[in-house]
């Protein structure tokens, strides 16, 4: 009787506590309403309210996430008796509660406030190349998220700390490791491509309207599945994806010289709303339905941009739909369209413009340069020369400007250290999901040449998508793939797949 | 010093309430954009998340405007010097915080559970044409909307405290003598209309598709005026404009049998957006940067669409773009347009698709069967009857089915009792205002066929807009008129509108 008795106390404490944290998202959903908005419909004006809107939001989420009410919900339930599910929600939201408890609010304001003066020096910075500009305040950033860190964790390397913020199982040593493994095994496969006499196929040549193109990636979303009852497709100058699982929403840009960068882009997204949309709708609002962070968020999107979308098999199946739209296209072969979709861009400088190879040396040099400005071992003053002497010796080419340096990407100056990490650690566990399904599914290149993505659709649904948060991120790899988190597969498929198109 | 200091104290407490009150305000806007956002972009499975994200603002907000502290600010605001800005914005907010305070949680709940029931009964009821099927949840919303007018004001008529709820300081008894006086004058006006044997022109027949319906409504957006930068239009199944002085939205729709309907509601909603574009930037989020509730509202959108975009001088104006975008209308004049706009619907028994003139006895049935069933005096059972005993009575037309009489909104289903006197009380106003512009606006009729509105835009802003809700809808109506509110300017406009096209 007193079991039971306890047993009904603590679910209806869980319930209590599940319904604030349902609220908690609930806010941080209308967030995300608010943000795609800004990015797709909001007329330019609506900048200074949507900010304040956005930031009323934030505060509010920022007090029921650390409220004491909350805090003690988490006290009584960790001395509760929870099934696995309720304990992994718990943990959760402690972890969050504890990151956002710890931090004073002032700093989290300086921050804030440090970050918006932050973007228009960038900017300017950028579009003027000179680094100067940007570097005091990129000094004063550094120096903010070093505290940040040190509240979080004062025992902790802060980068580690930093790293967390964005995936907060897979430890920054996986990270290092993964990343050391990545650049000495890429370099020498792009130097031999470097040096290779192979020219892969150009099929694309002349113009593309936007308006056709839109066609096509509305084709291609249906060629994967995409369920247009709980999504849409829009344009923003940066493709980004959104939303829930009843409303997972894909954005993407065209540009009339490169078809295939739109559908290669829109693909990506496709992979995050189909996890977005593979979470459970029972638990929606609540950690069990919501994604496992950015390295498995990222794993979804690489593995239906790379996987599938870069493969010959899909552009059997998908090229008759492309020459429909773009009847100049009538010569090119599916292998024409292979090739162009992973040939290797020696000279290119840009990250965002990168092919699926050399696109990690651009996070590797950042990653490096980003751990030794935490760690104090680099001066802001430096970073410039760093980082043109990194491009040189992992991908053979030096920027001349420092616009196209290290001045390239926005993030910097958002004071988000310690995320792009998690880009590359994304491709590698979709090579090694993907591994996982082909020895699981029968003859799946077959079922991608058939357009018949039904199975590796419940397959990623079953081993990844359902379980939400439930997982810390290493124990849903294990247990989607049977083994530990691993760059091997990667490793494997991109010198399997590169050594053939180059004939290494 | 002693002065000082408690003026320094004010302010400091006076500040610190401001911006709850914006942050109050923020939240209602950020609900504001996820309305819009699920009318116009929403995918149809977003519904159940939508509901929750909407509710948890809607939990959020309430909580804001009913806290102990919010409290604590009225009262040490009301007992201190302020000016008279100030004393607007703490009778604005006490006024919120009291109606919200008074009705209990449980009631509130109790509500809003019963409108989600309701609204697909209302549904059943309407398309199975059998009032049955929505009486009892009708009776109950009457019964739980009685209680709600109880718990905020049990000395006050509980109709008179419903209508409060939309139009705060105008009072029942304005209304009531207002749509006495509508009945008296307009009644005996649409009888001469309907013996008389004037024949208006109908220059509109065919097909008009909608892309080029859209490609006028932006013409007719641009000749009136719209902020494009803030701003943006759209299609909606019940156009709608929503948002802030920042970013103030258009929705219209279109009917190829009826391009005229689709301009003139979209000339409606740009009076709606071009109030909500008035409104004073340094105000925003406060009650001083928001507009004076819904009979003011409806004032500048009929305004906009009766006395400027149903008159011959803006036809005149506007008729040869429209030409351009239609060429079948090359032999249309613009008598004929202003014909086609101003002709009364004689059998016509649906509100929304009444002419400016039989539109209010539409009002004035629902306004005295409203009245009737709070007081007690008409049972929901007997609706049907009165309801067409009335329509008999008032426009000579008697519904052959509740789906046309009766049933035809779906506004009893949100329990939105007192709400329809606004849209005759704005549409009087507009009459009332647009007089007094014209006699501040050196030949205003010339200046609407040239296109040039900027000093009708500068009128309002300046009469209406910037005002915000600094004074109470009466002073508002006498500062801006310098008269009281009056019905005497519709009438006779009507009259003479009305005498000269039937020739009576």
């Amino acid at each position: 009787m007193a079991t039971e008795a306890a047993t009904d106390e603590t679910g209806e404490l869980y319930e209590e506590f599940l319904s604030t944290v349902q609220r908690l998202s609930n806010v941080g959903y209308a967030q995300q309403v608010l943000n795609w908005d800004q990015e797709v419909m909001m007329p330019e004006e609506g900048t200074r309210a949507r900010s304040q809107q956005l930031s009323a939001l934030s505060a509010v989420g920022h007090e029921l996430l650390t409220s004491e009410e909350m805090a003690g919900y988490l006290d009584d339930l960790e001395a509760a008796d929870l099934d696995p599910e309720q304990e992994a929600v718990v943990r959760e939201i402690r972890r969050k509660h504890e990151r956002a408890t710890r931090v004073p609010t002032e700093l989290v304001q300086e921050i804030s406030e440090t970050t918006s003066e932050a973007h228009p020096k960038w900017k300017q910075a950028k579009a003027e190349d000179d680094f100067s500009i940007f570097a005091p305040t990129l000094e004063k950033l550094v120096e903010l998220k070093k505290e940040y860190a040190e509240y979080i964790d004062p025992d902790k390397d802060p980068y580690a700390v930093l790293f967390e913020d964005y995936e907060p199982y897979l430890g920054l040593d996986t990270a290092e490791e993964t990343l050391a493994q990545l650049r000495e095994e890429l370099v020498p496969l792009i130097e031999d491509i470097r040096e290779s006499d192979v020219e892969l196929a150009t099929p694309f040549e002349g113009e593309f309207d936007d308006e056709t193109q839109e066609e096509l990636a509305r084709d291609v979303l249906d060629t994967l599945g995409y369920d247009w009852d709980r999504g849409r497709l829009d344009t923003a100058p940066h493709p980004f994806s959104t939303g829930t699982q009843f409303d997972a929403r894909v954005t993407t840009r065209f540009n009339p010289a490169d078809p295939l960068g739109a559908l290669t882009s829109t693909i990506h997204e496709f992979g995050h709303a189909s996890y977005t949309l593979g979470l459970p709708d029972e638990h929606y609002g609540t950690p069990l339905g919501e994604a496992r962070d950015l390295t498995v968020h990222e794993s979804q999107s690489r593995l239906w941009e790379n996987h599938v979308g870069r493969s010959e098999a899909f552009w059997e199946r998908f090229l008759p739909a492309m020459k429909e739209r773009f009847p100049q296209l009538e010569d090119a072969t599916p292998r024409d369209v292979y090739e162009a979709a992973n040939t290797v861009k020696e000279d290119n400088l840009i990250r965002v413009e990168a092919d699926e190879l050399t696109y990690h040396m651009h996070i590797v040099v950042r990653f490096e340069i980003e751990r030794e400005l935490i760690s104090g071992d680099l001066d802001v003053e430096d970073v410039p020369e760093a980082w043109n002497d990194k491009y040189e010796e992992y991908l053979g080419i030096r920027p001349e400007t420092d616009a196209e340096g290290c001045l390239q990407d926005i993030h910097w100056s958002h004071g988000s250290f310690g995320y792009f990490s998690t880009y590359s650690l994304g491709s590698v566990l979709a090579a090694q999901l993907y591994d996982a399904a082909e020895d699981d599914i029968d003859d799946l290149e077959a079922k991608v040449r058939e357009g018949d993505f039904e199975e590796l659709h419940a397959w990623l649904t079953d081993k990844v998508h359902r379980h939400g948060k439930r997982y810390t991120t290493d124990d849903l790899v294990r247990e989607a793939t049977g083994e530990d988190f691993t760059a091997d597969y990667f490793v494997d498929y991109v010198e399997s797949k590169y050594g053939a198109l180059y004939d290494l």
